[in-house]
């Protein structure tokens, strides 16, 4: 029977091949990753470049062209050599990205991003011409930032891998407090340079201290320990008190009292000290997520290795015998005998192979397991964003009024933000 | 500014190149699932076939060898080659499949399933000479068919697009169902030719029957009507009033009187037939998941041509205006009349190409959203496996007893079967 089954002379598919192709498959998907870093890594790099020019901008704009006018300048080099970089990286694994069929939001969401940069000139010559609002030109450079920030919470959710998913999503957090950095840094230099700050800009400021905090906390619950320690440490320096004491002045008495405009410098400082700060945070955090990537790579390759060596032996085991099993197979009529020694072989083959799937497949549903942390995290933002977006729709206010009825139905419930914008989300999908 | 912004001679990627890239990723992978499709029916084929060997085998060892020794060899022929045109479809999506970096579970589901299959020639022999209780015969039948069936759930897990997700939802549940028909056709005979059921044997088939119920339910959810219509008319045919009186003298009365031992062949029969015309439902929802993909694939390739020449004509309008554009970049000191001309130029080009981005995006998100259905299902299922693992390790007790527990702590508690399971999973991580 053994030497009929096969009825089509097509090679028969065994087992250990597609058990080695699973794992090969775990190690290309590794392999992607750390180039997924690399991309990462030029985008928090450009997007530093370009909250550096923004703020040189917004100064810029905001003395009639008198200040910062060269700093700007510089800005705009560094942050176009960034670009460049950005670019190349992207080049560098078109391959890669565009042959996974799962990545077709990634690409789109880079389309988004590109779409963003390829408006870089025009703004650039508008604010050079002094052409253009600094409120105009920091919604133009916080949307292409935004974009680029999409793309590292995608690459975040599409990481299969725990510890790498995991890196990510501290990654995209750190990222995405930084950013919420800036923004307040402008809103504070609005407030300061006017000398008062109007309820929307209290609010707002407000608003964006907040999320602030709720990115912090995600990316310290994920970073690993250097990268937390280095934030711990941003986050206690004397800078952060200076910065705590303005904050106050925002967002409190600025609607009594006039400010001494003076403070606009100030703030401004103290805000780009503690973005640059955070940007040293974010670079150990992209080393440790590169040097995990590469032990997770190494490992898996030694695995692999390994594992066909183990089948290789296994394999001649079970070829030495089939001769004799194919002489029994010529006495059907005596299947005792043949039984015996092919269940014996068979046995022995079958456990052994058996085992390294069984064990392939523990190892897959233990990353399946540990991985759902991450997702969490992301989907939490995910709900978030979009339980905003409803209540914009629903009681025409704006995004700032939204995260803050969010905040309070969750203070008035007493449950957690994500679990009352589950809740919103899902009341929509009832009543529309 | 606009002609020196590129430092490098590498080609500038574009925002249109990778929303062009973005769709065919979209196109791939619905190629890739139309041949997931060829896979599942080759399953669907084979599962079939070792169900009908597994049944034949039953009579075979039930009656010593006398009745269906024929009809097992017929089967075992059959088997055979549904196991050959399986393998063939493995060979041919093995490129497609080995390439997919998201695929390292499936590839190993695969190599369980083909482990599984190598044992067939070996448990054949046994059952041909007798060497064999029928309870293990059918167990290890059934176990080579859990594992073909484990493929199909993974490739639905695996589905992106909601519509293809739906329907392999839909085929999984259906042939979870016939297969769980298939193991309570096993207990129904092992009771009837007995001519009693024990209290296990009861408990087993009414376990089988609810948990077949069930499948039905999900599958009733995400079939499309012709499929769903034709399932409604195999469950409301006459066959059906009989299965359900058999049904009642198993699970009932069995333990109290002796019943007819000639029920054994006439269970049998129906479950047999019952299961054959299961069959034809699923043979009408693979013709179906067939056609939606095929029409998926069409639109997706007619809006990727139509996407193409769209951008193709922006491309041109963007081009023509371009030599005056360097023309006016020679005053960089008349910034006024360059960047209106500019920004006339980009706001037509990007504006369109943004469109398009955001469209894709949003259409991109508008399948996730519906995905979560098809993916809940899913996921209730898994959730379910995990608590009635962890009842049987912390209980220390059957398969049978832990879906019974789970089923009346959902009564006591009033709540759905999925959110207690979910429930018993989350405290078993807080009490580990």
């Amino acid at each position: 029977m053994h030497a009929k089954s096969n009825p089509t002379p097509m090679p028969r598919p065994k087992a250990a091949d597609y058990l080695i192709a699973s794992k090969k498959c775990e190690l290309q998907n590794l392999a992607y990753f750390l180039q997924m870093g690399r991309l990462v890594l030029c985008i928090s790099n450009l997007i530093h470049a370009l909250q550096r020019e923004r703020g040189a901008s917004n100064i810029f704009l905001g003395s009639d062209g008198k200040r910062f006018a060269n700093q700007r300048l510089e800005q705009i080099e560094t942050a176009d050599r960034e670009r460049s970089n950005f670019e190349q990286a992207l080049n560098d694994i078109h391959q890669e990205l565009t042959e996974n069929p799962g990545s077709s939001r990634l690409l789109n969401l880079i389309a988004c991003a590109l779409h963003g940069l390829s408006g870089l000139d025009d703004l650039r010559h508008r604010i050079q011409a002094l052409d253009m609002t600094s409120q105009t030109a920091i919604a133009a450079y916080s949307e292409t930032i935004q974009m680029l920030l999409a793309v590292v919470f995608e690459a975040a959710d599409n990481a299969v891998d725990p510890a790498i998913a995991g890196i990510l999503v501290a990654m995209y957090n750190l990222m995405h407090g930084k950013e919420l950095a800036g923004q307040e840094r402008a809103v504070g230099s609005a407030g300061f340079s006017r000398g008062r700050f109007d309820t929307a800009l209290s609010q707002r400021m407000a608003h964006l201290i907040e999320a602030q905090e709720r990115c912090f906390e995600v990316f310290a619950n994920f970073a690993d320990p250097d990268s937390k320690a280095l934030w711990l440490q941003a986050t206690a320096s004397r800078r952060e008190g200076e910065v705590e004491r303005l904050r106050q002045l925002g967002c409190s008495i600025g609607r009594y009292k006039d400010l001494d405009t003076s403070l606009a410098d100030q703030w401004f400082e103290l805000m780009s000290d503690r973005m640059d700060e955070l940007k040293t945070v974010e670079d150990s955090l992209e080393a440790h997520f590169r040097k995990r990537c590469i032990e997770k790579f190494t490992d898996a390759k030694n695995s692999l290795t390994h594992q066909e060596s183990l089948i290789e032996s296994l394999d001649q085991h079970d070829r030495a015998p089939e001769p004799m099993l194919v002489l029994c197979g010529t006495q059907p009529n005596d299947p005792h005998a043949d039984t015996v020694q092919s269940d014996g072989v068979s046995q022995r083959f079958g456990r052994s192979i058996f085992d390294l799937v069984q064990q392939q497949a523990q190892r897959l549903q233990q990353m399946s397991d540990e991985l759902c942390a991450a997702k969490e995290a992301l989907e939490d933002r995910k709900t978030q964003e979009k339980a905003v977006l409803l209540l914009m729709n629903h009681r025409q206010i704006s995004n700032d009024e939204a995260h803050k009825l969010l905040r309070k139905l969750a203070m008035n419930q007493g449950k957690k933000l994500p679990d009352v914008a589950r809740s919103i989300v899902a009341m929509a999908d009832v009543l529309a």
